[in-house]
C-alpha cells in the first residue's frame, strides 16, 4: 500500500492506495467512523453492482453498521434533483451533525456526497473511496458539485475529505472507455508538471492499459502532482487553475453531447489537443508535438474526431459558462513548454480560428491511413 | 452611523447600523463592487415593493451597474427550487467567479442569497443588506441555509459576507409582528449574555417597539454579543450552539405550523420560555423568572399560546430534526442563571413533562386576567 499526505491551510489528509486500503477503516478511520453516530454509505448503482461486497465486508469486519443509499450511475446522480434526494434520504434516517458519509463510486459520486457532505447541516466529514481511474484527479482536492442544466459543476464548494482510498483491484471489471476516461487526466497531470514524464506516457504503447502496478505507481505520481497544487492554492486563487488543462473545451464538448453521452477523460482529451494548438501561438509548443499528440490519442482510442461535425459556436455557449471566465473573456490554461503551464485570455475570434485549425489538423491526422501507420510508428 | 467588525479565522468584515449606509457602496465597498464583472441584487418581494428605490439610487450614485433578482416574500423562497431558481438566474446572466451578489431583504432572503453566493461556482462574495429587524441575527455570523421539507436551515454552508449594511430607516415600514419577531432575538442575545440587559429589555414598558435611536442601540448589543461568540467558534463545535437559545422547540414549532405562518423570532420567544422552564431543572432560573417571562412575553404581544393545542409528539418529531441531536439524544441551550448558558441533553420524556407543564403555566399567566394585570404591573 502507498500513500502522500495532502496538506491545505484549513487541514490534511492521507490518499492511499493499493491492496487491503480498506483495512484503513478498523485502524486509522476507526476513531472518526465510530465516532459519528450514523455512517452513511453513498455508493454508485454500477460501482455498487460489482464491487458493494469488498467495502460491506471491510465495515462489517471493522464493526460499523452503515445505512446505503444507491446513486443513479455516473453523472446521471449529480442533478439538483439528486442533490436534494440525498439531503432528504438523510434526513428521513435521523442523520446528524456526528454522522459521516463515504462515496463509492466514480468521479460523480464523489462530487455530489461531497456536496453533500458540504452542506448536510451545514457540513459533516466524508471519506472518498473511488472506484474508477478518473477518481483518481476528482477524489483528491476537496472540489465538490453537482451539474445544473446550464452547465457542469455550476453548484458546489471546497469541502476536503476526511481521506481517500483507492482500492485498484476494482478497476480490473472497468470498461475500456472508463479507462481511457481516467488516463487522460493522467497524462494532464504529466503536460502541466513533467515533460519527461509526458513523453514516456505518450511512447508507452500499452497507454492506457498499464498493469495494476504500473497504474498505481503513475497515479500516485498524478496525485502528487494535485496534492502538491492544492496545499498552495486550495480555493483556486491562481495555480489550481492549471489543473483545468484541457477542461474549458473539454467540458463545454461534454455539456454539448449530454454529460456522459461522451465520458470526461474523452472530452479532456479532446479538449488537450486544442490547448496544444493554442500554445504554439501563445507558448512554445511545436506544431509537431501537437500533432503527435492527435495521433497518440487516437490510437489510444479517444474519440477526437467526435468534434468534426460540431459547429464551434456550439460550443462558445457553454466555454462562456466556464468559471475560468473573466470579464466576459474567455480564458485558457496553455503551456509555454511542456510542464510550464500558464492562464491566457483569447478572444472569440482567434478560438474559433484554433478550432478550425485543430478540426483540419484531427482529418489530417486520424483520416490520413499513411500519416496513421506512421503515427502509430512514432510511439513505438 | 455605528459599526463593529466582525474577525474569524478566515476572514474579518464590518457591520454598519444607521442612516446613509448605503453611501459606503461608494467608499468602503467601491473596489470589490467595480472589480465585479456583474453585480446581482437578489431582493425579497416585500422588502423591494417599500425600499428597493433607496438602494437602487445609492448604487446609481456609485456608478454600480447590477442585475435584479426579485425573491418570493419571506421563508417561501428558501426552498430547494428557489435556490436551483437563484443559480440558473446567475447562468443565465453569465455571472462569473468574479461577480458578487447583495441580499436585500430579511433573515429569508439573506440565508438564501448567502448559500447561493457561498455555492456558485464554489464560491462568490456577497454583501448583506437586511431590512428587517430579526436580520440584524442572521445577517451576521455567516450561517446560511436553506429549508427541506423535512426542517428548516437543514441545507446550507457557513459563508461570512464581505459586508452587513442595516439601514435602520426601512424597519420603520415592518408590520407589528415582524417587529416582536425581530426583537425575540435582540431577547435571546440578552438572556445568554448579560443580566442586567436583560431586566432592562424586560422591564421597557414599550418593548419592541423601541425609537429608532434606542433600537440602534440595542441592535448593535445584540450583534456585538453574536460577533464575539462567532469570533472565537464560526464553525458552531461549541460556544456558538449558545445562539440556539429558545431553537430548539422554537424551530420544531415553526415547522409544525408551516414555515413563515407563525414568524420565526415569535416561535423562538416560546422556545425561549420552554428554555427557561428546563432552566429551573437543570440550571438555577427561578421558576418567579419564567412566570415574570411569560407574561412579559404575552404582553408584548407574542402569541405564546399557540402551543395549547398542539401534542407534544407532534413537536418532538421535528425536534429530532434539530442540528444539535447528539446521538440520538435531543441537546438542549439552558441557562445557569440570566447571561450564562450551557447545552444540556435531556431525555425525551423529561421533555414532555416540561412541556405540559410549560402549557399549564401558560395557561396560568396568560388566561388568568387577575395575573395578566399582575404582570403587567411587574413590568412596569
Amino acid at each position: 500500500m502507498k500513500q502522500l499526505t495532502v496538506k491545505t491551510k484549513s487541514t490534511s489528509y492521507d490518499v492511499h492506495i493499493g491492496e487491503g486500503v480498506y483495512d484503513l477503516f478498523a485502524t486509522q478511520y476507526e476513531e472518526l467512523l465510530n465516532n459519528a453516530d450514523k455512517v452513511g454509505v453513498f455508493a454508485d448503482a454500477t460501482a455498487a453492482s460489482y464491487h458493494l461486497e469488498k467495502l460491506e465486508q471491510a465495515l462489517k469486519a471493522a464493526n460499523i453498521p452503515f445505512v446505503l443509499h444507491i446513486l443513479p450511475a455516473g453523472e446521471e446522480s449529480k442533478t439538483p434533483i439528486g442533490f436534494m434526494n440525498c439531503h432528504s434520504f438523510l434526513l428521513q434516517h435521523h442523520f446528524t451533525r456526528q454522522s459521516v458519509l463515504i462515496a463509492f463510486g466514480g468521479g460523480a459520486c464523489g462530487d455530489l456526497t461531497g456536496f453533500v457532505a458540504a452542506t448536510f447541516m451545514r457540513g459533516i466529514p466524508f471519506l472518498q473511496c473511488p472506484t474508477t481511474i478518473l477518481a483518481h484527479d476528482s477524489a483528491v482536492g476537496g472540489k465538490t458539485a453537482i451539474n445544473m442544466p446550464e452547465g457542469k459543476n455550476m453548484v458546489g464548494s471546497f469541502h476536503q475529505p476526511a481521506g481517500v482510498l483507492f482500492q485498484p483491484e476494482l478497476f480490473t471489471t472497468l470498461p475500456k472507455r472508463e479507462v481511457r476516461s481516467g488516463m487522460a487526466e493522467l497524462v494532464k497531470h504529466a503536460l502541466i508538471s513533467d515533460a519527461d514524464w509526458t513523453r514516456s506516457l505518450l511512447l508507452n504503447s500499452n497507454f492506457p492499459h498499464f498493469s495494476a502496478e504500473l497504474l498505481s505507481t503513475e497515479l500516485l505520481k498524478g496525485i502528487q502532482v494535485k496534492a502538491d497544487i492544492v496545499a498552495q492554492d486550495e480555493f483556486e486563487q491562481d495555480l489550481r487553475k492549471f489543473l483545468n488543462f484541457g477542461h474549458t473545451l473539454g467540458h463545454a464538448v461534454e455539456a454539448y453531447f449530454g454529460f456522459g453521452k461522451v465520458s470526461h477523460g474523452e472530452c479532456v482529451m479532446i479538449g488537450m489537443t486544442y490547448s496544444l494548438l493554442l500554445s504554439e501561438t501563445y507558448g512554445n509548443i511545436s506544431s509537431e508535438f501537437t500533432k503527435s499528440f492527435i495521433r497518440f490519442a487516437e490510437h489510444a482510442g479517444y474519440p477526437i474526431q467526435a468534434i468534426q461535425d460540431v459547429e464551434f459556436n456550439s460550443l462558445l455557449k457553454f466555454m462562456k459558462m466556464d468559471k475560468k471566465v473573466s470579464s466576459g473573456e474567455l480564458v485558457f490554461v496553455l503551456l509555454h513548454s511542456l510542464g510550464h503551464p500558464f492562464t491566457q485570455k483569447v478572444s472569440e475570434r482567434q478560438c474559433e480560428q484554433a478550432y478550425l485549425e485543430l478540426n483540419s489538423r484531427i482529418k489530417e491526422e486520424v483520416f490520413d491511413d499513411s500519416k496513421r501507420s506512421k503515427g502509430s510508428n512514432n510511439r513505438k
